[in-house]
């Protein structure tokens, strides 16, 4: 069946379905930060938030005596999370697995309704023809390489308890499934973000970093070439290209060494020019604890719209 | 949608769909002891047996809080066995919720793969519409109740490590659930067994008990006329009555106290009148490690003809 009849099939079933997003990416790219946004600006009552690696089939301790890592396909129970994707995406609760980070242990099942938005984030949602055909809009955070390591140690070992030596060798061993596995979903998701500096620019360090967009036609995006002939491209600029694959996309550019004003009044044209009745919603564009970037507040922004059109 | 054609619908989603059976009925009605005999006779390869009490909403320490039993709809995630016993009833895998007896923990749940026959026992799989509609054949345990008081005091004091009287008190604070939840079920089950005693015989002790088993035409059941006219009404008989709520229904009677070769060579002709084409299947009969009771094996007779003439 092409995925477009299978969306038709799961919108008939349900006058009031969910809308359905998927945050996809490689372990610490950036897929909680991306999400804590847009959750803060529609509200948490409104949202329903599920993590795709609940779907692991093996606990910590089992998974030691295993050939390959929690990346592999093999290692989840994919075509359950396909199934409760489908469940999901026709308005029906499911009883989700749970996947206890902190032990390591697979523990109790837990009850999900979904309510108006689903986003579901993991290693991979967009694994399969099936998982991908139940989201209306699939984003991919792709950032360089070396910059998801810096961010996969900061994290593991401040929030997790780990080494320095020990989060690089887990690197290196999950690096062939990363490359054969999570990469591969770049090409199938609508919108791939890329956060990272500037290269042909020598920017002081503390600059916040630049997000490309590559806008896939796969989904309908805002046309945003009157609002952005109308300004410099020095904030942000949209560009026709060929993707690695050769297909054509374009990518829009936020420039992070702009001064955050500046890229707050194009937030600001750029949601009315979206549709967006009144003003741009709170909460996006936090970093951490206390940072902030206009960067990834548009890149919210964006991805805001695409969510709130496929509600209508 | 009406019962049957949902039934319908389900048949026409996978040419080979499994056979799924219901054996529903209150705690320690003789749910295992039943099944047993059919996994035995069918082969445990065969055979997915699943146990509808792992549906429960809350564990043991939970439910000290609360102001209902096991027993209670809203103790239990009903819509998600309604929606388990589809995917089963449509040939897919689920992801099963597990409810640990010994500890009262909800734990880490498991895979779960339809084979050719599904036996799902447990206190409410006859509980909704559409739960009852995922079965081909359903089955109703309904001992008499001071007899399944016994049962239930013989099987907790010996196995479970309770005293008697924790035993009776919790019953008697089931009672009320029992009538509201459990006991409507029998309405509802194709065929309806009474393992008990004949009261007005005085067996001496030991005497096995005998069966009635209440054949709903709510299925086709094998035409047992012929073969029963040829028999003396002393060792099975078949007999057209009203049940409680005034529908025709037949009656079976096979009776306890006849000597057990006389019922198994009934067994055979029984077996191969209702075509079944080779010996009578072994394992039948079987009562705890090393008892055996000819009206059971003949009741499990009757069912295994309902699976295997289903799975045609």
């Amino acid at each position: 069946m092409p995925d477009k009849l299978l969306r038709m099939h799961r919108a008939s079933l349900r006058e009031r379905r969910p809308v359905m997003v998927a945050i996809a990416g490689d372990s610490a790219a950036g897929k909680t930060t991306l999400t804590a946004g847009i959750v803060a600006a529609l509200g948490a009552e409104r949202i329903t938030s599920i993590c795709a690696d609940d779907y692991h089939r093996y606990d910590r301790t089992e998974r030691k005596e295993l050939p390959f890592t929690a990346l592999h396909p093999d290692c989840n129970y994919i075509s359950i999370m396909e199934q409760q994707l489908q469940l999901l995406a026709t308005g029906q609760p499911i009883l989700k697995p749970v996947y206890d980070h902190s032990t390591g242990e697979l523990v109790r099942p837990e009850l999900v309704e979904p309510r108006e938005f689903v986003i579901v984030e993991g290693l991979l949602p967009l694994t399969t023809r099936m998982s991908r055909a139940c989201f209306d809009v699939s984003v991919y955070l792709d950032p360089p390489e070396p910059l998801r390591h810096e961010w996969k140690i900061a994290r593991d070992t401040g929030e997790r308890g780990y080494e320095r030596d020990q989060v690089e060798a887990e690197l290196a061993r999950r690096e062939p499934e990363s490359a054969e596995f999570i990469r591969p979903q770049r090409a199938h998701a609508d919108i791939v973000v890329r956060f990272a500096p500037i290269d042909v620019r020598e920017d002081p360090p503390g600059t916040p970093l630049s997000a490309e967009l590559i806008l896939r036609p796969t989904v309908g995006h805002p046309d945003l070439t009157d609002i952005l002939s109308n300004t410099d491209r020095y904030t942000m600029h949209l560009k026709l290209l060929r993707d690695d694959d050769g297909r054509p996309v374009d990518a829009l550019h936020v420039h992070g060494y702009v001064d955050p004003a500046e890229t707050e009044v194009l937030a600001k044209s750029l949601w009315t020019a979206m549709g967006g009745s009144s003003e741009v919603p709170d909460g996006l564009g936090r970093l951490g604890a206390d940072g902030h970037s206009e960067p990834l507040a548009i890149t919210q922004l964006l991805l805001l719209h695409h969510l709130v059109a496929a509600g209508r």
